[in-house]
């Protein structure tokens, strides 16, 4: 069951927005524009700067402070001068806020810790659970609340989607949010914890673990701060990924790198090995980057588990099938050969000079119907568990028929990645029409296999691959 | 000195057009289309269909055949059955042309090794060169000679630049060329040579050596294809690559993809260490994927090469740092820490929170000013052979006017290259204006490091690494 303090944290109803303003370029503005304009629970305004705002149009009362709302105010978030808050948090605790997002800086990250240890004190007097200081908070695109306070002409705001991050740096959360954006990756909350005065990784897990809409959690991790926290860790992350896959990217491998994180984060960094380690007994994915982190998380939240580590190739390139059974084959999968009745029948079907060995190299004469041939054939059978299909759209003969024939194949229940490298308007049109109906696609086949990879993996962390 | 058949094939100045028809939808149609309004020389448009054709608000004459053209012919495009090929290119040859590309495909691809070789015959009884058969031929955007039969809907035409791709694989040939068009990345040249019963990457590289436009030479292969074609490409890469950058991507690792290889090209694929060693040996710099060939492309044709390992990083999130830091280290390069004296000055200008190691931090609160301060007074040092900058443009005290001061520290002449993640505007802009300078940029540490790299292997390659 969902903990309060972290649903106030992140879904909240009512929030109380301490130092907003209307004046442009600021923090508080950006808070201010955010809560006013695409919050759709209920957002007060508290700067005793500012009586009545009048603002797109519309009239915003501002008070002077939390205790002059008249309302239950689920979360405060504070965005005023550090060595204010602790006050705040008094008003905030005495109001029943469950919750308080800190964004201002001037803690811990510049040596003040006991300003930080005071803020905790008064938070836990009053049992309210805190997310920060010095952090960006929370972006919900299903609720448009949003304490990210970088203007969207800098930082986009990504759809809502399956997909949830976790991200120790908020510089690092904020551009993956304009990144996923501008790719309409569906990516529905975003936490940074800054300073991880009280809520981090482990709480946000198990908060996540409950989120019906949320299908996969990817994680952007520096470095552990506190002792014990690994072993929290651990168990937290154990328990989650047996009900939905999380996928960690782990920054600072190298010696001079961990060098960077205790500078960065005050982070335990320890050494990658012991991550590593950590991340497999979890059953946590492990990215190698950003990109790559998203990459897997999109197949992750569309596709079916595979039973097997059997892959079909299908391609209408010979190149680009080669391309692919290098990367499938360096991670591990097989590319199994074709029966040789199966093949005798394709050859029927298929171009004559087309082969009909895995890669199956349809060429790049075939047509759309080519596809649907090799996949009808094959995928069912029982001598593959997933598919990785090329279709360099360049070519002549193919349509956007072809969309319909891959995603018809869904009914399978064996996961397809789809390859389709280029720009074209054809391409883009082609890769909506697909993604659209949950099959993800690619640009390179590397990209698409470590896609199949993370699938084959998550099986055996559930435990669903035939033994 | 240039070879007079190599150099029709590729920059003619008058060519014929066997095959050419205003039917849409058909090779014939998209050859004539290419020629009649893109190519700057003279174009000849031979199909005895027809006699005046009205496209596009002109008049074009078609002719019966070559020889009725009353003009000379550098190179013969020849789009016919594969059973006329010969016949063509018989008259290609009483006519004098120098070359001929032919685009029909029927021969060795489909077992009719025959016909191949009778081609191979007549144009060696006239000394013309041949490109193909099957293949899809020449793209010169600085000439707008452009054999390929894909409409520019489906495959795109990348802008004039300083690259050129030899490609084994027509249609990897024509997804590279849609994708680096979407991505403005300048490939001037391409060339596919099928069935390579000719020409093929030696001559090519050759080629491309001598030209004075082409900064760097890309080669996508899947393997040789005849006995001692290894040792001349290794005599011919090494000359090459003492005069300009040779990257190849080399498709066919595993052995699953060496079936593959043989079954698509016919080509000896022999093993894949083979062909690594046979790269180093010609100094030529292996990528791992198309992507990553371009990625380094990019830099070898913009920057200078750097005369040692050393790398400065300097970023505006911790985080970044950390992955180019790892990303660097695991290549080999090297990430030194900076003198404590230096580091009490920079220490003076930056933020109080800033890092002043390296990575140097200049956090997420940076200005512009922050990022010049950091640039000249470690760049220009002797302890520094390169930088690799990470900008998050998303983070507020950033503006266009950074990309300025980093331009200016091209005078310092060492190698620079950007990380620059998101999708905002405010992004996009700032990228351009960096490209636009020759200051490569890109979306993640991973590739930023693999381009630094690059420069790094070919400062070996040429010798001018500091010892």
């Amino acid at each position: 069951m969902a903990d309060e303090g972290l649903e106030a944290l992140i879904s909240p109803q009512s929030v109380a927005v301490v130092g907003a303003s209307p004046k442009q370029a600021t923090v508080g503005y950006v808070l201010f524009e955010n809560m006013a304009n695409r919050f759709k629970g209920k957002a007060y305004f508290v700067n005793p700067k500012y009586d009545v705002v009048e603002m797109w149009g519309k009239q915003f009362k501002f008070y002077k402070s939390i205790s002059e709302i008249d309302d239950k105010i689920d979360v405060v978030v504070v965005a005023v001068p550090a060595q204010v808050v602790p006050q705040v948090l008094e008003e905030a605790g005495r109001k029943g806020a469950k919750a308080a997002i800190i964004i201002s800086s001037g803690f811990a990250e510049v040596g003040n810790k006991e300003l930080e240890d005071e803020v905790k004190a008064v938070a836990k007097s009053y049992g309210m659970r805190v997310l920060g200081p010095n952090c960006i908070g929370v972006y919900n695109a299903f609720t448009g609340f949003d304490t990210v306070f970088l203007p969207a002409e800098r930082a986009g705001r990504p759809p809502a989607g399956p997909l949830a991050l976790i991200s120790q740096s908020g510089a690092v959360a904020a551009s993956i949010m304009d990144w996923t954006a501008r790719r309409n990756i569906g990516l529905s909350v975003v936490v940074n914890y800054g300073n991880k005065a009280d809520v981090g990784d482990v709480e946000l897990l198990r908060h996540f673990a409950e989120d019906e809409k949320i299908r996969v959690v990817t994680i952007y991790i520096e470095g552990f701060k506190y002792p014990g926290e690994a072993k929290r860790f651990l168990e937290v992350a154990g328990e989650v990924s047996k009900k939905k896959p999380v996928i960690a990217y782990k920054a600072g491998r190298s010696s001079a790198a961990q060098r960077a994180v205790k500078s960065h984060t005050a982070a335990l960094a320890g050494s990658y090995e012991m991550y590593r380690a950590l991340f497999r007994q979890a059953g946590i994915i492990e990215a190698s980057n950003l990109r790559e982190m998203f990459d897997m998380a999109k197949a992750l939240a569309m596709q079916p588990l595979p039973k097997g580590n059997r892959v079909l190739v299908i391609t209408d390139s010979g190149g680009m099938g080669i391309q692919a059974v290098d990367m499938l084959e360096g991670l591990g999968l097989e590319v199994p050969e074709i029966p040789a009745s199966i093949q005798r029948e394709l050859r029927r079907e298929l171009l004559p000079f087309a082969a009909t060995t895995n890669p199956v190299d349809v060429t790049g004469s075939a047509t759309d119907q080519h596809y649907k041939v090799a996949l009808e054939a094959l995928l069912p059978t029982a001598f593959f568990d997933m598919a990785l299909v090329v279709t360099l759209m360049q070519v002549p003969g193919l349509t956007q028929n072809l969309a319909e024939y891959i995603i018809d194949a869904k009914r399978l229940r064996k996961p397809i990645v789809v390859v389709n490298f280029g720009g074209s308007k054809m391409v883009q049109d082609f890769t909506k029409a697909l993604e659209d109906a949950e099959i993800p696609t690619y640009s390179t086949p590397d990209r698409a296999a470590k896609a199949l990879w993370a699938l084959y993996e998550y099986a055996k962390i559930r435990g669903v691959v035939r033994t």
